[in-house]
């Protein structure tokens, strides 16, 4: 029998290592150090020069105050206690449109269980109103069975990972700067992540001569590139990509035989009138791409839009261009973890198809989702504007997302004291802006940045009230830390 | 620039070939062809000799008429719409201890916002809940910040397998037969199953000189073995472990430096008074290990129990016994999805703190909770005698857990039918026994079985005035069967 030191304790020297060189910066080291700091305010108020930590490191609308929209939560409340649907108070307390869309969805659950495990894809009644939804938006069909339910996106992407990376000779496409679940999934895959930059200066436009040259460079190295990953509007950038480059983009994934994976999470986002969403499904479709001439995964979720119900984990990917064996692969991988939640489910078919004009509760989910969105745009407006008023910094324009991603130009003594802390430069002047203000961005280094230049990225969610002290603290710390430091 | 020859098109040739590896039987073949005669029926009834599919094949309660528990679900609406707990209607409609819940539940989410993310291990309030009820449960401390809840069991053993595996050299010990998503995450992950077999002759008895003999084979090829998972009560077996088997399996973990991997799903699922749920945590602590002496991995869902909420997806891991540097890589992994669906997370609360002797829900819960645990024992002891009435079957009993997994000795030319089939004796069975009475269950072969020994595993899930029916229907089938085939 071997003696029990034979196998040494569990160190971290002996996880997986694709685990220790996966990074999250969404969720690290700043938010652990916002998380004492509140902690402090809270056991010691007047222990720091502010009274709140104003989260914007994250695009959780919620946190920050924003109000689910009515019409879908009094449907997800009535699916989870449907015993009351017949009742009488229930008329008084919930609209008519939203009983009438309970008993539907009801009806669309085999048995009416909505507690039980569904199909693994998420429930045929719940992906056809999907289907339906994603056909009048583009103008193109879809199918029921080209959607998978998932607990919000995330899961998904590590779906698609799971299958398309075999070992690191296999290379994702990922735009730099890019929203650090791809890195991540990347890395937990044991992939190699091929990057594309996107171009700040034209407004972080995305050059398909970029896209060649970086294949070039990937495949004189070995890697065979398998995937594109777009996202758009862009996170952390908060680009529109145009129409005519979408269709660049198709073109190249035909021609290069990748397979293009959409992040198209933050397609109700738009905040200016020259931009519109176009699905790249749609502009394949259009271009006269049919279902068996590229492969295509579109990924949405409920956490985004002008819903941001993060909380609630739904979200699907549109699955098309695959073969049927590999389909029937992507189902397997879905089946092990039998299905993603169904308040989450009912969630996605409702965002893919809310009230519509003369339903009762019309005029106020329109309302809603209205005020919810021209505040969006007006935060976004006010904070860009802010953001390029301060000395060093450069804000491209929030079109679509819920993201600024300004460049600072930090003084060569601020890099200094930031080596001389062990910090990247931009995670310095992130924990310096903390410190002062309250306020949580997340350095530019967790989503990739052109060497020697730095960012952070910030939300546009804090509720409208809170913007004005916002620029105030960011505009009073960032001219104290140029007066520090300033060359 | 490359050509378009260069990459060719995505086949399954071309996927990770560890999902390729990856099988999980429980949504399997057998399943497909379930759905396919589904769809039969409905299009021409009465084009089969049977009038329902009934699903046996797994523990999904509600799809087969169990009903949610009252009180849960009151909650659960109330948080998903927490504007209506002001309103006089919903006094009428919802029980006092519900409101007051939900306001407790609302008051445990920073800023009550039940659509934010929450922090990545689950909302803080719930996890105390949790870890009181764990306290209740076992009478020794457990610490919220060891809580990390998930949606369902399920992705919380796939984060212990992606952190314990590094390559196939990794093994991680399971019993056989075993629930399939462990061996599907061990593929998915690239690691080895290392099989130590329980003792059917012994009502699955679980020995520990089998885990050494094993332990000592795994080694010799070379294998590390990293991690003991243990199913208790026991899936497909449904043999709930005597608390001195599972000191003995303590003591061996501890020896030869294994994590403990204890999926105790089933907790509340006994139905022998004969037998007690002890969870690991417990014996350990019993035996005087703390803390720091034993890593030790708790999984519990809501999918099971009296509650059987599968499709809310709620569930936590309880992690004792790592390092602070582990535990950090951990809550690493669980960030990168963000978090689980809030939900989920409060049921998961609710479960392990249910209404008490006082409260205006106690006795109707009661009602609920012990007529559902009564009815499942009268269920499994009638389908147990069913089945050891058959020509060639034997079945220990299901003391715990929500499945029978016969034994049948199938005659040998059975098993010549079977190849000329291409499938094994095992899957012939259960595909001509759905053909014949649309009852489904899922060969042995999935679980993983003794070579040359054939099972099946049946849910004892369908409700109770069915399983006259079913009793008759398998009788008459098997007898069938057997003068079919008989040698």
């Amino acid at each position: 029998m071997a003696s029990d030191k034979s196998t040494p304790p569990l160190t971290v020297d002996s996880l997986n290592p694709k685990v220790l060189k996966c990074e999250y910066a969404v969720r690290g080291e700043i938010v652990s150090l916002a998380q004492k700091l509140q902690q402090d305010l809270q056991a010691n108020p007047g222990s720091h020069p502010f009274e709140e930590i104003l989260y914007c490191n994250i695009g959780n609308p919620q946190s920050l105050g924003q109000q689910p929209i009515t019409f879908f939560r009094e449907v997800l409340a009535l699916c989870d206690h449907p015993t009351i649907l017949d009742k009488s108070e229930t008329q008084g307390l919930f609209s008519a449109d939203s009983i009438e869309r309970a008993w539907q969805i009801l009806d669309q659950i085999p048995g009416r269980a909505t507690g039980a495990y569904s199909h693994s894809q998420g429930i045929k009644g719940l992906r056809d109103t999907i289907a339906a939804g994603i056909e009048a938006r583009d103008g193109f069909p879809a199918d029921p069975n080209d959607i998978f339910l998932t607990d919000g996106a995330s899961p998904a992407v590590h779906m698609m990972m799971q299958l398309l990376i075999r070992s690191e000779s296999d290379g994702i496409f990922c735009p730099i700067p890019q929203y650090p679940l791809y890195s991540a999934s990347i890395a937990l895959h044991g992939g190699t992540l091929v990057p594309y930059y996107l171009d700040e200066a034209t407004g972080w436009g995305l050059e398909v001569s970029e896209l060649k040259k970086q294949l070039e460079t990937a495949r004189q190295k070995g890697i065979t590139v398998r995937a594109l990953v777009v996202i758009n509007p862009g996170n952390p950038t908060g680009q529109v990509l145009a129409e005519e480059n979408q269709r660049a983009i198709v073109e190249f994934c035909k021609k290069e035989g990748l397979v293009l994976l959409a992040d198209e999470v933050y397609q109700e986002n738009i905040y200016v009138p020259e931009k519109q969403f176009h699905s790249f499904k749609k502009v394949a479709r259009s271009m006269g791409y049919g279902d068996k001439d590229i492969p295509l995964v579109s990924f949405q979720s409920v956490s985004k839009g002008y819903y941001g119900e993060c909380g609630k984990r739904g979200g699907y990917m549109e699955v098309t261009g695959f073969s049927p064996e590999v389909r029937e692969q992507i189902y397997k991988v879905a089946s092990v973890n039998l299905c993603s939640n169904i308040s989450g489910q009912i969630l996605a078919s409702l965002v893919m198809c809310p009230p519509k004009v003369g339903d009762e509760s019309y005029e106020s989910y329109f309302a809603e989702k209205d005020g919810i969105l021209q505040s969006l745009a007006r935060r976004a407006k006010t904070l860009e504007d802010a953001l390029n008023s301060l000395e060093g910094v450069t804000c491209n324009k929030a079109e679509g997302a819920m993201y600024l991603f300004p460049q600072i130009k930090l003084p060569k003594k601020a890099i200094q004291e930031a080596e001389k802390a062990k910090k990247a430069p931009d995670a310095y002047y992130a924990s310096r802006l903390l410190n002062a203000t309250g306020i949580v961005v997340v350095p530019g280094s967790g989503f990739g940045q052109v060497p020697g230049t730095w960012h952070f990225r910030c939300t546009i969610l804090p509720q409208e009230e809170k913007i004005p002290a916002i620029v105030t603290r960011l505009t009073d710390f960032h001219k104290k830390f140029m007066d520090e430091f300033r060359d």
